[in-house]
This record gives structure tokens, sequence and C-alpha cells, in this order.
């Protein structure tokens, strides 16, 4: 029962415990229901907090399903209110639920792994079926959800298709007839209507775990990729190393607990002990998880030898046949800088070093009959060949 | 413009006078949509206050559309809460459409009357449909409704189904193109419904007006069947002058105004007049409305017979075949009494008479050799003959 004590550990409420036993003891090969948005399919590590509950109950025997909300993402906001929510074609919500299910596999078993669009049963619902499912809800108990209550309450607009979004979503895991759904702290509300409203359709409630968001790079906010303070599954080892690194001590306990599997007393040690190490070890694990746990020293001695203004090895290469060219025309070149007016501030700057000089001439002429190395701060190298 | 006139002197409120005179100066046949109710099939005079309104359009070459609401009555109440909504089947509604039309005919010309159903339209939409309707409203616009209001704030029950209702029945205009839309004051919310969502869907938005619900003959309530204070458009023609003579003094002008087509300034004429005499002219002009005006005289002398102690002519005969018969038995066999202890209290209250004289012995044999007349109170009378 390791996995069911990881899942455990990590849930921050589950409704109820008693009855997530209950089913897991049943012997039966339970359904999991996960909502995924793939309308953001660059996944990341705060991604793979409930990713890795959901692998845990996979290598416990059960029966995993995807459910990708793509009827909803089909009608867009017709309000034309939310700039988010365009409406997409059918092909396109295949086309990301694809790219998202593709870095699921860093993650699950896909062939293991049930897939479903809630289009199939959705769209073939007529007024009388949404009569009936919204009779299931009183208004002041859809309005219990934050969002909502803070909308009315400040008289901000709040459409009346919105309140029918949780009855959807509610509604999927009556259509899949879940025993259990996962999801972030922040869906508890809709997850719960999914479990009354299972009730109501003579189901068995579902079991309902929510899992914590995990705090970005920056300590403050929710790990995203728009706020640029995340570590992407498909960062390279390289990246993941570096933004090991950067984690700020105080939550690196907290991105062991929910974004490794590693069991509790080992954290406590690894956290007991040098704190640097306490990284390099995040960095380690985080490399076995999702590259290959050898990566480790290649990257460590990279980064090792950067962080002494050294220049690493095998950097990235790039072939340019002119024999010389003006510092700036260099860096727009080489994709450094992304126009002269910025490769300009980026050398007055003191940011620029040809073979480890710092360059403060804008109009300099830089000699490329022979091999040079380009940097850019800390850790941007390229290699200009002939 | 003498029904322009008449409309326009009923009306509560017009959105908006301006629109109502351009749309009627342009020479369009208008469609004027009014929703019924067939649930409540007896018809009487303060339903006629809408539908005379009707008859006025109707006059000016306009096209009456009555809207069944059938897609809700076959729907019923899916949360069980309103016990007075049973779905119906089908038939039912048909049946009940029936009916009432045959008593909308003593009002308006059926023949050139539309009849639409809008399960028509509504069993057809699909959830992406109804997303879009149901984003043409926000929240706050509709629980501004009054009765949503009260149940919100006063934390009484309120289904997320019921506030789907009245977009449906505006929604209801949307199909119909609606140029004009007709109803009770109580029905204000409802009708603007329409209005707004017809500029939402692009099309022209319908002019609402609205018309006084009529105080029934307690001079407190609402008209209403359940009430027992009404005057139904099926009464006999002596019900309809017996009802008109009790109608309050206080609101005879109101039953003038609302329920007859009398120019305003004849109304004046009679209510500056002896107030005996008005109940008399209100009685004739609902015979002239419903009956034949000829009735009138009829009705009248029986109506004085009785207030002087007689017995009116042509009184129903019924044909009994024993030569006696207790006078509770005879009681329960004419049906003035559904049981003999109610007819045994109807003789000791002093309320029967058989030829004009009080019967008190609820022993008596009485003798049915010869015609007699048995009477209860002042106006129910049966001969009995051989």
């Amino acid at each position: 029962m390791e996995n069911l004590e990881i899942i455990k550990r990590k849930a921050v409420q589950i409704f109820s415990e008693k009855e997530l036993d209950e089913k897991l003891n049943s012997g039966k090969k339970l359904i999991i229901k996960f909502g995924a948005d793939p309308s953001r399919p660059d996944l990341h590590i705060g991604h793979s907090v409930p990713l890795r509950i959901l692998k845990q109950f996979q290598d416990m025997g059960h029966q995993i399903v995807f459910v990708i909300g793509d009827f909803t993402a089909m009608i867009g906001d017709p309000s034309g209110k939310s700039k988010t929510r365009p409406a997409l074609t059918y092909e396109e919500t295949r086309k990301s639920a694809e790219t998202y299910m593709q870095q699921v596999t860093k993650i699950l078993d896909v062939n293991k792994t049930k897939i479903v669009f809630n289009s199939e049963w959705l769209s073939k619902m007529n007024f009388e079926d949404i009569i009936k499912l919204a009779s299931k809800y009183t208004v002041a108990r859809i309005l219990e959800r934050d969002d909502f209550k803070n909308r009315f309450e400040n008289n901000l607009p709040l459409s009346m298709h919105e309140l029918l979004y949780p009855l959807m979503q509610g509604y999927d895991s009556v259509a899949l007839n879940a025993d259990i759904e996962i999801g972030g702290t922040d869906q508890t509300f809709n997850l719960l209507v999914g479990r009354e409203l299972q009730k109501d359709y003579g189901e068995d409630s579902q079991v309902v775990m929510t899992f914590p968001l995990l705090v970005g790079l920056d300590g403050k906010e929710k790990m995203s990729k728009s706020l640029d303070n995340y570590i992407g599954l498909t960062d390279t080892p390289f990246e993941k190393f570096e933004k090991s690194m950067k984690i700020p001590d105080s939550v690196l306990k907290q991105y062991f607990e929910l974004a490794t599997d590693i069991p509790q007393n080992e954290i406590d040690n690894i956290m007991n002990g040098d704190i640097i190490e306490a990284h390099f070890k995040f960095a380690k694990e985080l490399l076995k998880m999702y590259d290959k746990e050898e990566d480790f020293e290649v990257v460590k001695q990279r980064y090792d030898k950067i962080a002494k203004g050294g220049i690493p090895e095998n950097i990235k290469e790039i072939e340019i046949l002119e024999d010389n060219m003006n510092i700036c025309d260099l860096l727009v070149k080489i994709s450094f800088a992304s126009s002269k007016s910025e490769a300009r501030r980026m050398i007055t700057g003191r940011g620029v070093k040809i073979n480890s000089i710092v360059k403060e001439d804008i109009n300099e002429l830089i000699d490329l009959s022979k091999e040079i190395v380009v940097q850019f701060g800390k850790n941007k190298f390229i290699k200009i060949i002939k």
C-alpha cells in the first residue's frame, strides 16, 4: 500500500476517506476521472502533481480516464466576454489533446489510459435533459463557488451560461460513472458538483480528492508558464538542473513532497542536511523521472564550470560564412538579440562577452576568420565556426 | 383609431409607445404574441382583459398568435418541488389547448388566430443553443424578477432550472419574430426578456404592453376560480347577471373599463348615475358580449321575482316515480344535498322550502303525487313532476 500512502500524503481533502478505503478494498477496478485542460499543453511539474497521483492509481491497477472538455472548447464563450475562450474547431480540440497526451506519457502509461471527449454525451443532451440537470441544483448552491460569489456580490458581470458549466463538468462524472475524481484544490467545488449529481442520478457518489497547487520558482505565485516561474516537463536536463538550483529554500521541501514520490522520511533526511545538496538531489530526482539519471553528472559539470565563469563544453555551434561582422549584426544573426537596438542595449549593459572578454563598443567589427565563443549573461553560449 | 384608443386606455405600461405607433403606422400586418396558459381552461372575465385587447388588434387586421407552453408542461417540474406542475402528455397538452381555444371563440375569431406550441422550437434546441441563449443574460438581471429575488434573498429554494424558464418564454418571441407581446402586469419581467433577447438575436425588439389584473368579486384578491370570486365566460346568463349585482360598487368602474369596450365618456356617465342601474348596465353588456342581449330582460325578471321571494319561471324540472319520500332522501335525490346529514342541517337551518313554505321536520314524508317546487336558499329551485 505504498501507492496509497503517497496519495494520501499529498491530498489536501478527501470526501470521504472512509468511502475511498471502501472502494479500494472492494477489489473492483475503479474508474478514476481527471478533467484535463489541453488548451495549455506545456506541462510543468505543477501539472505533474495530480498526474503522479494518477500514476499511483494506475500502478494499483485502476482505470485512469482523462476527460477532455472539448464541448465547451468548441462553443467558446458565446457572450464574447472572455478572450481566453475562443471557439476551437473539432480538429483543434483533437490536436491539442494529442499534444497534451504526448507529454502525459512522461508520467503515465498512456496505453492503459482512457481518453474521452465530453462532447460525446453533452452534445446529445436536449433542452429537457438540461432542465432536468439544472433542477438538481439550487441557485444559492451554485453561487457558493468562490469566483461566482465574488463576481455576483461585487456586481461584476456573471452570465447565466457560466452557471451551467459546473453542472456540465459534474455531469461528466455521471456519464462516466466515475468512482474517484481528483483535481487541484481550485477545483474542489466543481468536483463536488459531480459527486452530488451522481447521487441525484441514482449512481454511487464518486470520492473527491484534491491536491495542492505547486508554488512557482518565485516562491509566491502558483506555478505557470505565463509567469515564467515553472520547470517544464520538456525542459532540457540542463534547464531542469539550473531551475532546480533556483527553487527558494523555503519551498524546496514542498517540491519534494508534491513533485516527487520520495518517501517522507527520506525527504525529511534530505531537508535536514546541506541545502545545496538538497537542491542537487531534487534536480537529480527530476532527471530520473523525466530524462535520464545519468544526465545529472553531465549537467552538473557544465553548471559548475559556468558558475566559475568558464565556458562549458558541448555548446551549440553555428556556421557563419562572412569573415567579419558588426557586433550588433552578429548578435541578431545568432538570435541572441531580436533587433539591433536590443543588441546595443545588451552590449552597453555589459552582458556580452566574446571569448570571455566583455565587449563595450557597439561599433566593433568582429573577426570571424577563426572560431570564437559568444556569450550572453551567465549561461547563453554559441560557438561560431567556419 | 377607436381600437387603439381602447387598447391604450387599458394598458398599464407600454415599452415603448413610440415604437408601438411606428409599428402600427408601418402598414405591416403585425405579429401579436400572447402566451396562453391552457392548464386552467375555465376562462373568466379577468382573462378577458388581454383577450379583448387581442380582439382589438385582430379587428385592426393584425395576426394574433397564441403560444401554448406545452414544452414546459410536458417536462413538468423535474425537481418535484411544485405540485402544481405535474408533467402532461402530448395528448393532454393538445386537449387542454382545444378546451381553452373553444372558450376563446367567445371573444376572438379563432379562424383568423394562429396557435403554436413552443415545443416546436424548444425541443429542437441542443446544449450549444442553450448555452448561447443563457449567455445573453446575467444572473443578476434574472434575479431581478420579484419572485426570484424574494426567494433568493430569503434563502428559499430556487432551483437552477427555474432561471431558464423566463429565457425559454423570451426565446418564443425570437422564434416567432413577434412585433408586439401583451400580458398581465405580473408578466412584465418575462415579456421584457423576450424584447431583449430579440435584440441579441438580431431581430427588431417587440413592443411590450401590460394590462391590469382584474380584481375579483370580493373587491380584494385577483379574480380566480380557486377563490370563487369570478364571473366565468361560460357562466349561465342568470349567473352572470346575479354575479354582476354582487360586484362591489367601489370596483364597478374598473370592471367597465377593463372587461368591456364601452367608451370612457359613456362609462363616466353610467357611473355618475344610479349605482343599481350601473350594475344592470354591466350585466347587460356582459350578456351582449358573451350570450344574447335579449337574455337580459329574461334573467332580470327572474332575478326580480326571486328578490321578492317568489318562484321564478322556467326552472329545472325533474321526474320522480315514487309517490312519496322522506324530505332528507328527497334533497339528496335532487342533489341539493350530498348526504342525509347535510340535508338535515339544511332543514334545521331553515333553508329548505317546498311550495314557498319553510320545512322544519327532518322526518316529514313529502307527497309527490302532484307537482311541487323545492327551494334552497334564495335561488336554487327544482320542480318535481310526475
